[in-house]
């Protein structure tokens, strides 16, 4: 007997329950597989014998694969649990590695960010130690798209046609009245700019906003800000700026000052605020009508507004990781790379080892930074385009969006015996 | 000849230009009407002599009514200027009534809210006082949903759509973590508090987020708020709470205090901030995971979320003003009304005499709003559910809506000469 657990980690996005019902698409279409177990709450799941039984709900329900792919956040639940170094905790692997075996658990299959793969490397590593025959495969997701060895992640095309769709319409609202107005939005990114840099997907040819964007990658300097803005207010009413959370100054020292003493678990600084400090900012140097926005967690929440492309493409990740399983990979990450060849964007999906990703970030490269700091260049513009293509088919029930969550089926919690 | 203006005011709605193509589509196809100015920035597009020749650009353009009536906020452009009364101008309503004459403008057609109501009612009233030909319909809308005389305003069905479904996807981001929160989401409403209200249409059988929902009509007490979050607490671990941004205490003060000094031109408070007021609050009593996310402007631009129901009436009401001003009315605003006796929702539409609803305010009813004053009752959950349904379907360019902006049209661009 053969069964696979698979789990979820770490922070939302709208496309990780479409990897997940493509694991579990191919896991039960798949006759190497036995029992499809989901793990509630990621790693804790397996820690205190959480599951769901999958197949008990997926393989009944009609259209229920296709609800899920269209269903925000986790369907599982998920954890911020940072799992312990072997050395630090060997009882807890001998647990995990136990119950591994008991239930004959052949497969690993974890949905998640920076922080799940180096649970998956920590596990995988742990297996080849000790000889386990369990496989651990990492697929990845996180609205962020700092992740290394992949052209983009999972989660993030739709983020970005959020964040696109979202500033096209603050345009709008913003663009109406006849005076001088500057509107500051914030949008998530701690370190890495790729969703702040994806506001830009908004300008078009009678629109230039949002009029500048400023990534984490660029130090950030207050006085250059204002100047600026100074500068574009004497040609322009409405100027419209995307500023990243993470906006440091050339001291490394967080814009959202007031923030630096909160750190999570991980050791990543808390932030919010950017958006205000600048609305104070300008209210306080220029005094023009001044507004900031911050889109919160909409951006990795908002089903309704998705990219198709990465729905699909969260999905097929989800069945090739199932494959790669079967065919005897470990310790790796599924990843994504782009024909070069071809006009026509192409994504092909490959596997890479997971000690090459886990723990690493990765940034805006500098070339797709304009000069002046304070926008991008059209090379990054045709990198993001290809990812928000595409509307995915929402069902809609009473008004709203129709999305499944794990209360509505309390007949498929277990513990496995 | 006769000819036309029509102008649209105050804050925007993702109907307003639904109603402004309903209006355009009834005057261009009647023979009663020549020439379709629309006049920029509200009223002061009047002053100025500043219009776009409505006719030219959508007689013309193929689909051009179809996409203006998915085109979020104002294509007109708003304003907020307060028209003075007669007696403090009379060189102003000299010059209006003059260009009015001068040019022909048989109907004046102003799509607003409260305040634009009222410069409806002043210039009908001068027109009469003079025996000027000029017609002077007023056409609602406001996410507030705060006009008398109408059972609800075009453009709060789509906001209270996007409020809903905005709490679904929080409520969704929410429930992954096993750990204690509380989720606050600020929600425009200064007095009246139909659109926090509409957050209770997430709730579904198997999810009761919002938790609590509190209106400005009720008293809101800081003390009672912490028990009953102290309470919910010991049996649930994810609450979301529902705000609006006008909520006052006891003793009339608003909750997010620092902004009671900054008015409007009009005399209204400008708000923001209770969310994180309580926020600030619930972390220093109760010290659990806590966040606040104020909705912003996204309620009221988001046409991509709108509801079809809301287009279709807005685009409806502009519709009835052509033919309620063909037929000699002024000084009103065209009015819906439910027809009660039937199970079935169903819209009429009447006109009222503006001078029963200028510079009124309606707000919630009390027998609709909960006991414990942190809820809404089933007969309102009745009210706000026929309004949210149907969703438009939006032109998709390049991942991202395509919306009209009057920049696209430089032509039409005139001065009556």
């Amino acid at each position: 007997m053969k069964n696979c657990i698979i789990a979820q980690s770490g922070g939302p996005t709208v496309a990780i329950n479409a990897s997940l019902s493509g694991v579990i698409e191919a896991a039960l279409s798949s006759n190497q597989i036995d029992n499809v177990y989901g793990a509630l709450h990621g790693i804790e799941g397996v820690i205190h014998n959480h599951f769901l039984d999958l197949g008990k709900i997926f393989k009944e329900e009609t259209n229920g694969l296709a609800l899920l792919r269209n269903t925000p956040a986790m369907f599982l639940g998920s954890c911020r649990y940072k799992l312990p170094k072997p050395e630090a905790a060997p009882e807890l692997y001998e647990q995990l590695f136990c119950f591994f075996e008991a239930h004959h658990i052949a497969y690993f299959f974890y949905i998640g960010g920076n922080d799940s793969m180096d649970t998956v490397h920590k596990l995988s590593d742990y297996a080849s130690s000790i000889q386990a025959k369990v496989q651990f495969i990492g697929i990845p997701k996180t609205i962020d798209n700092d992740l290394v060895g992949t052209d983009h992640t999972p989660g993030f095309g739709s983020a970005a046609k959020y964040v696109a769709t979202s500033l096209l319409e603050i345009a709008h609202d913003t663009y109406i009245y006849n005076l001088k107005s500057v509107t500051i939005v914030e949008i998530m990114g701690r370190n890495a700019g790729w969703l702040t840099a994806a506001s830009a997907l908004a300008i078009h040819e009678h629109s230039n906003a949002p009029d500048l964007i400023y990534l984490p990658e660029s130090a950030f300097s207050k006085d250059a800000f204002i100047e600026t803005l100074r500068k574009l207010l004497t040609i322009k009413d409405n100027i419209i700026v995307a500023v990243s959370e993470g906006l440091k100054d050339a001291n490394g020292q967080y814009i959202a000052a007031s923030d630096n003493s909160k750190t999570d678990q991980f050791g990543h600084a808390q932030l919010s605020g950017v958006g205000k400090t600048l609305e104070s900012l300008v209210a306080h140097t220029i005094g023009c009508k001044v507004r900031s926005i911050e889109l919160n967690v909409l951006q990795r929440s908002a089903m309704h507004c998705a990219s198709l492309t990465d729905i699909e493409e969260s999905a097929q990740a989800g069945r090739e990781s199932v494959a790669y399983a079967i065919n005897g990979a470990t310790g790796v990450m599924v990843t994504m790379s782009r024909r070069e060849d071809d006009a026509n964007y192409l994504i092909e999906y490959h596997c890479s080892d997971i000690s090459q990703i886990a723990n690493q970030e990765k940034i805006v490269p500098p070339h797709w930074i304009t000069p002046t700091k304070d926008g991008i260049t059209d090379d990054f513009m045709n990198y993001l385009r290809p990812l928000i293509q595409g509307e995915p088919t929402i069902i809609y029930k009473n008004g709203l969006p129709h999305y499944l969550s794990k209360a509505m089926y309390p007949a498929a919690y277990i513990s496995l015996q």
